[in-house]
């Protein structure tokens, strides 16, 4: 366990101003706040560094909670069928538990994304399944943003290596640390103001979508001829949101998207992904798909094809939408040209679209409605919510409104206004 | 992250049987039960071993909670005053939680001994209090053994060079893991068998003491002329456990001794610490003590004698007995002469007793009694148990019957008969 040499190829500084930008902006952590943190064990240096300022920032006890890729492994290799269905049902409680006394959350996402590759994928769905389902209690206070949380990201060496596989390893992770550092601003001389600016860009944007009001979305690019229905009293979200602990947060670090809650019965046409997807350790390639009322009915992938079906049979809603959300070309990950293969990133970079649970906030006084009244008004449920990447410089959007005129909101990739 | 480098000078042969004997003579785990492991990270090697055997043995999910020594200081470093009294409440519910379900616990022990040595000992207690109260739920489940649990170690540098103060850190952890390796029995070609004759002899002690069913034990040595009355219905253990969920268990390797419940109200006399006390990050040396009437009302130590008085004042419960323990000089780890500053090796060298919780199981039908009735018969309660050793090869030990008549027990540090 040497943190100076995991550490070596990564720039100590932003690695400190990240941690800085995490704790801050991301979480903006109060006095007095407990903070829950998951990563893999490969982040320890950049844990180290968000312990550090999350203490310094007033914090009242920071627990880590690692996951390690060797004991993910071991169970593929050596444990009895039955162990997949089984998950940390209790740990899931304690979180619920801990983010109902206020306690901030904090992920560093930066796991090896072919981890489960060469795994049975029968097997990783059922694990993934467990998982999911024990985890409801726990996401639902996250994304229904009962506190204040926020994901960052540390390059994992097979991850870098995956990124730039020419490279050396230390190359590689030094390349994806520099990436990681420019997509989340803190290559900026101040980057906590940095994000200041951009938020308010993004929330020009969000408020115009909220004043169209449209009901539906036309996506057109090649391979994409896709309807998607807005749902009733649906509400745009993007950059820094208010939780209802009154604190404000930016959720991820980067972001560039603005997003809203699709209409699960009022999706059709075809959609293609212009981008693979990489979920819980398998890479996924040149998905295409054919809506119909709002189920995917028809489903192909050149690559992965067998563990994206096995995916969206979670359950009922896994084959609905549960989000859309619009990024222009020119963001600077998708200028970056990276493929990140890691959905906080490659999400950021392009137009995408969401299988699964719909995030309830992004409707009119989402948190006074019921389950029941959400699901009236399009909202679509699930244990899974995936985002998968359809934008390009070649998309064309129109949003069309209640009474069905045409309005321009992407040309060639780009806001059209 | 790098485990061929901490792992460098650590035997790999034995370290794969020491996790043989954590899973299935320490723990004996059953196929289907799922395992929590508590580990600080510098112990990641082992913790990997253990993963490994526990799925072949038929673990359905191994969940690991790390500690990080550094994580610890930063709070001590940069954290507010009022931190201190802050702890993972939703962390030992859920582990309760986990317990109650059946799940196995297996605890790395490991630390760097002198973790918190400099820190403010009044901030120390605080956040020890506030530990052992939200872990209090979780440790009765343990103690009380609802399920089958174990403590194995792993060497960390800075223990490996303060037990080895002249060696480089390469040679100091080789020298630390082999005694951990010799004390637990994986040194020898079958170590499951070696623990099956051990117990069996450890076993022939706790049946003997419990035929005698003796009223008081007197120790006598330098420094040392203390009364211990034992409570009404106490029962002697050592050894192999059987856990209520019908498991038989180690739960700590090594063991050699044999122990039970002394009487909170009827102990008096002196007694001379004769080893140093490694507690939470700090080191306690040459503790002596009066007790009266079960009470410690004297304390002095040479160094620490403040955290010590800090760590009694917890809560009433505090300055009394909550365990007697047997173990003669000749035992392997106090014939090593190895100095661990670590309880869980230091007090299989030496007869010790513990200030605070009593363990419920050493009566006569011990799961039945309800926490009123262990008061009535003798046993303490606390927040705390910490052994501290008063053994040595001048102890001489009687047993006083119900009947007042004096039966030898130790002489010079070995058993009489």
């Amino acid at each position: 366990m040497s943190d100076s040499r995991s550490n070596a190829p990564v720039n100590e500084e932003k690695l400190d101003k990240l941690a800085q930008v995490a704790v801050h902006t991301g979480l903006g952590l109060e006095a007095g706040q407990d903070l829950l943190i998951t990563a893999p064990l490969t982040a320890l240096p950049l844990v180290r560094k968000i312990t550090e300022h999350a203490y310094k920032a007033g914090a009242g006890l920071v627990t880590t909670i690692y996951s390690d890729e060797e004991a993910t492994l071991a169970r593929y290799k050596h444990a009895n069928d039955d162990a997949f269905d089984h998950a940390a049902d209790w740990l899931y409680e304690g979180m619920a538990k801990a983010f109902g006394s206020n306690t901030a959350r904090l992920a560093i996402s930066g796991d090896n994304p072919m981890m489960l590759a060469e795994q049975d994928p029968e097997k990783v769905s059922r694990a993934n399944r467990a998982n999911s389902k024990a985890y409801k209690p726990a996401i639902k206070k996250i994304t229904g943003f009962e506190i204040n949380w926020n994901i960052v990201s540390y390059p994992n060496p097979k991850w870098a290596k995956l990124v730039f596989p020419d490279l050396g390893e230390d190359e590689a992770i030094a390349k994806l640390a520099d990436a990681i550092f420019a997509a989340s601003r803190v290559d900026q001389a101040d980057p906590v103001a940095a994000w200041s600016q951009h938020n308010a860009d993004i929330h020009a944007r969000r408020d115009w979508l909220n004043q169209m009001k449209f009901r539906d979305l036309h996506f057109q690019a090649p391979g994409t001829d896709l309807i998607v229905g807005l749902a009733d009293n649906h509400e745009w979200a993007g950059g820094a949101s208010l939780a209802k602990n009154g604190i404000t947060c930016n959720p991820n670090i980067p972001t560039e998207e603005v997003f809203t809650t699709p209409h699960a019965r009022r999706v059709n046409g075809t959609v293609r992904a212009t981008k693979p997807l990489a979920h819980n350790g398998s890479v996924i390639e040149n998905i295409e798909m054919v809506f119909k009322d709002g189920v995917a009915v028809e489903v192909r992938a050149s690559k992965g094809e067998n563990v994206w079906n096995k995916v969206l049979d979670t359950d009922e809603g896994g084959r609905r939408l549960g989000e859309v959300a619009l990024v222009p070309h020119s963001s600077p990950i998708s200028q970056s040209g990276v493929l990140f293969y890691n959905t906080l990133f490659d999400e950021n970079a392009a137009c995408h679209i969401a299988m699964g649970q719909c995030y309830t906030e992004c409707f009119v006084d989402g948190d006074k409605l019921t389950e029941d009244e959400v699901t009236e008004k399009g909202g679509n449920s699930s244990l899974i919510h995936i985002d998968w990447m359809i934008g390009s410089d070649e998309m064309d959007i129109d949003g069309i409104t209640q009474d069905g005129e045409r309005v321009p909101v992407f040309r060639k990739g780009e806001w059209a206004n």
